[in-house]
């Protein structure tokens, strides 16, 4: 297509080519430091092999796209619909989730073999219209597939990590790099007047279902801190007895805690009088500066309590955040750790919000199996705003939810206080 | 104290001291038709016997009335602190919740005597100004215990329910009656315009901490049924495959119906091809246009889910209920049996709401032991409104607020359907 | 019946009549000390509440002796054959097993009344010829029921103990005496020449099927310790690390003891320096020269090994034993712990051997339900020798052997040592 | 060395390197079809990656031999002692067993380099008299060793069967190849008399410590059957009701198989009317002539009783192969599967017997790591005899004495019919 003055300006289709490809390869590039055996592996039922996350996401085109809407499409294993398949009901039966880790065969090379195959025929479908769809609903679900791939390489390499974790060698997913060195900054607060506002997604760009529909809500006036809790601020819990007084926990919370004997974020040791933990680049000392990370919940909500503040809820974080540019350490940056360089809403550390995962008024999810997405999930499940340095920052919006269960830790999740005014 | 014109008018004393009497002698009544060997049961857990219930209602008043306030005060036994203390940490050591079934000593005898021995120091304190605590701290004490007791007569019958369940010969707690018949009546609905409303208790009456502070929501227009779901209409689920349809369940309600087999609500049995349960009065057929009762919220929703409507929020249900008379089947009815008499939006059965138990904004738990009395519990459980045909009615209110996990099912717990405009 | 030179001698219905009448009033003896309520206590699967020990051995006589050959005999209440069958699979339905503590109701008064009942037509029936069957076999059927009865109050007292260990209050069963004190004795060796000898029982009295056929086995020539293993000794191993030390455990026996935290036998604590036990008579110190009771096997074979010696098999402790009169601390003493007094393979506490439960060659179980007594039982168990203070006297039998699964502690268990000569 | 006729005759050194190289490079046989993806598959507890298999017989040379007794030996990398030792309690600290699937890393190759490390140095120090420990004694262990390494090389591929079996791909671990028929055999019997006997390894050969000390035993007259039970007679069995029939079961058999739903045995389904078997060769009919596999004890515990006979115990067994030839379908033939071709004693299926795993009279384990062997499993566990398609042929002896948990199923696992006479 070319504009008057002459140049050429993107279609529609090129700018969705662009955002298949770029996303295709950044998934690959993701994986390159992976042999062929650690991509296979899976540490819990929560968490899934490299492997599985590569094939799954090209799963998601080949069932969704190709299948319904390429004329003459050749799966190249009739199987892959049910290994890869994670838990749409409507799409067919699913292997066994807990048993992810068992798949040596399909290889790895053959889930290259697969990936290509499926990219090849999106972008031939792309690239000559043999598409058997209307474009803009077509456009849509490459992209759906594309934010859908963005969420998997976070999980990617978070469930690395924890299941790297059960290795005593305890491997560096990429190379440690000299860190800067992160200022200690005090805490400081925003205030927000609140009010009778609106939040959840509007407007034309990508959003999941479960970010609309746009509403109104009313919040009282409130206050936000200018950047995470630190892991000194979470030592200086600790110090004082944090996981070991009742009155800060929810009942269900010290209840998890005992369980599970936790007493500290996940992945910390002490070694030498020091505390370490461990990260995709392998194990490092613990930055008193850098925001904590990998704290459930339950923890985080009782570190509040401990502070004397709360956690924001999810309308009080997105009002504050929309106005702001998206700017933090997100997967991009390559660094994977949270590192706190400077005054953010987003990025480095997911932000535990205290409002339960629950459909917004009005809600309602598509038609089909797509419509399995979210809705299926809205129970029992706590909001997290804002992205981490695992997160793809194509993915972010000030309307982004992520929803985790209160006792999960193995993402990259941390908390930032908020007060009343 | 006499007015001008001569007559007798009650002091706030003689409110307190009729509200405690009241209470008291309701809990007495309730436990009148159970044996020396009844009232030690314990089902599970999430369950008490009815004698612990008798004594921890008791030293409800001891620990937090009595002990502090009573110049003198002798407790009966000092090892009862310990034995019937729930879950108040800042109230001392606790007995292993799920142990109280095997407290055969204290005997039920004993435990009269205890509660004997605290109703005369209460009486006492309260007629001869013995209390060293200023009056409207000390009614408000002693209200909050009176509603406390209140709250464990609903759990005294239907955790008794429970344990009888298990028994072969499925004893009936009270007389089976003859009970009037239900007319079947057709589902219709009411419209509420919504908008920027208050919901949360405000002004002078007994609330407890979790139901303010009285805050601002905003509504959408939204329509409730004029009756709760009903055992005819939950059979046509059933009948229509509710139960092996997974696109209906959430993802955790689907897995916790498989894992428990569940495939009707608790206490239901076909016999000769009719439906039966088993109820407070002993074995009965289902009777199809009496409110459905025992379901979990996952059942809740995915009935909903079928019925192409939804669960209502809580605020939704409270801004209907708050302008309407408190009219229905609750515990004083004696009936002890979901009836479905009449429209209302109270009593017969507890309704699901889509809310998650959560803080108002503003909300702060009290200082001390008292204070652990619903925040700590905030988190993983659902808002339920309205009331049961067990639970007393002088304990309901339009911001009243229960909670359940969303697989439990021994409460008297059903549904009402909503709608948007 | 008058013998020839005119004196009264005792007909075998005499003699059944009198072993009848004696364990039957023994059973009501142990069970008076309980109130209604103790007697429904059940503190996990493997025991029972005292009430469905006296119900249960009641259901034996009437479901193996009045139903098949008293005609005319009518049941109390029906709903008892499902009530108070324990695990015979022939012998129809039966109530869950773990849930019998929820049976208030047949409550202790109506067992008493089933009991009186049962009992009146079993001496009916014996006193006036009124059976349908022949003498010998019935007088065998109700041998095996008083036998049968006379385990259930071993089990009677030992299942309350475990049940009332859970009360804060630690309740004592009977009332505490001044107990004689234990001189401590040093461990002494006997010795056997071993051989071809024979094991199992043979002759005319009664016992189990599992005690039989008498057979041949090869010993070689071995020594037993003159006395249990005492208190001293197992606080001696405590003190060395036996606990702690993993080369001196079995596999299976150190991952059950770290899953459950033992660091001691069963019911002990510490309390201001001093080891303490709880037992039928209440808390009490521990008295270093009784015999260690409350150990499980895997403890027992951790502590043999620590001390140099073995366990001894059950073929050596019975070849040992056959010459020897049955004489010690049995349940007839009333005292109900073990005290050490004397030097006797007999009594105080059962003793753990090396041998598995197995079937004697040639064993067959009896035709029918009765057949279900014993082997089905053969797996996994590990069996025990000697008696307790907790058995009936009249139960013992140099052949008899009881069994327990290797983790079990609650019974009256401890150890003897043997080595090789 | 050379005789004195000239002809050059093997050395104890010859020998040893012998028994040596064949093992070692029959485990690299065994382990060629796999990529370095199955290297790594762990399906449960219970069993092992196939490359932890190859690393852990490594380390037992390392660790036993070459550390000790090779100076100047270097290991190739000091983090293998811990993550490449079993159970070995005095050899050091040990990697999580449930977590071997995880250990990506060393990757195959590593442990291909490790293993050549290893072999290297046992060689260099066997051809060169390097070595620091009188010949008997090395010999004794590197003989040790390699019998450790051929009971891991039926592990390798039955642990491979079980992990695979999880992957709907069900692939071949082996070419399927046309089976020869098998013919169908009538059952017949084979007369022992018994009598005082001796049973247990005597000689000079190898044997593992359990197998001795050799010992009296005295057998009754018995007979044994000609062949395994075979999978006719056990779909005979399933279809008279044998799985549903309680009466015929063990109690916790019953109990394990009805918590499992087990009604065939292992990696069974009917397919269009027939039974399918999933086997090292993949998916097979299943056939009537060859012995049943894969079925735990409880269930060869009921087949026996089903059939009138019972299990044999493993004197009867012994007695009655000592004088046999080793003559078999062992893991030599490459079949890998049960046929049943011919009448023997040996292979094809281990024989479950009804005796438990406990020490022979007078057993003592050796001193240290290696006494750790066998001694600490010997409770709750069962006895096997006779070899089957995945044992080394070299490894069988009449005294050999494998041992399962009653309810393990997994390895390849029949059974042989025993009777008195």
């Amino acid at each position: 297509m070319t504009n008057l003055d002459g140049q050429t300006q993107p279609s529609p289709v090129d700018d969705i080519l662009h955002l298949f490809n770029r996303t295709r390869s950044q998934t690959l590039k993701l994986s390159a430091p992976l042999s062929a055996e650690d991509m296979g592996l899976q540490s819990m039922e929560d968490a899934s092999p490299p492997k599985w996350h590569l094939a799954h996401t090209t799963w998601f085109f080949e069932e969704f796209i190709l299948k319904p809407s390429l004329p003459g499409y050749q799966p190249i294993d009739d199987r892959f619909a049910q290994l890869f398949n994670s838990y749409y009901v409507q799409a067919g039966p699913r292997h066994t989730r807990s048993k992810r880790g068992l798949l040596s065969r399909p290889s790895a090379e053959d889930v290259m073999n697969y990936r290509n195959h499926v990219e090849d025929a999106v972008r031939h479908g792309l690239m000559t219209d043999a598409f058997d769809l209307d474009e803009p609903k077509l456009e849509e679900l490459i992209t759906l597939g594309c934010h859908h791939e963005m969420q998997h390489q976070e999980l990617l390499v978070t469930d690395l990590l924890h299941a790297f974790s059960y290795n005593p060698l305890l491997p560096a997913y990429c190379e440690p790099k000299p860190l800067p060195v992160t200022p200690a900054r005090d805490l400081s607060w925003a205030s927000f007047d609140g009010g009778l506002l609106q939040i959840g997604h509007a407007g034309d760009g990508f959003a999941y279902d479960c970010e609309g529909p746009r509403h109104k809500v009313w919040l009282n006036p409130y206050r936000l801190a200018n950047r995470p809790v630190s892991n000194g601020e979470w030592i200086a819990f600790m110090e004082d007895g944090g996981y070991e007084t009742q009155t800060l926990w929810l009942m269900e919370g010290w209840a998890v805690k005992e369980q599970n004997a936790w007493d500290t974020p996940l992945y910390w040791w002490k070694q030498d009088g020091e505390w370490w933990t461990y990260t995709l680049q392998g194990p490092r000392p613990v930055d008193p500066s850098a925001p904590v990370v990998h704290v459930s919940y339950y923890e985080a909500d009782a570190f509040a309590r401990w502070a004397g503040h709360r956690l924001p809820s999810e309308a009080e974080w997105e009002a504050a955040a929309e106005p702001t540019a998206i700017d933090g350490n997100f997967l991009d940056t390559g660094v994977l750790l949270p590192t706190g360089q400077k005054d953010s809403l987003w990025g480095d550390v997911w932000q535990w919000t205290s409002s339960a995962f629950s459909p917004y008024p009005g809600f309602k999810p598509p038609e089909g199996a797509i419509g399995e997405y979210n809705g299926k999930f809205m129970v029992n499940q706590m909001v997290l705003r804002g992205g981490s340095c695992a997160t793809p920052k194509l993915q972010m919006r000030a309307s982004y939810r992520t929803f985790f269960y209160p006792h999960q830790r193995w993402q990259m999740l941390g908390l930032r206080l908020a007060a009343d005014q």
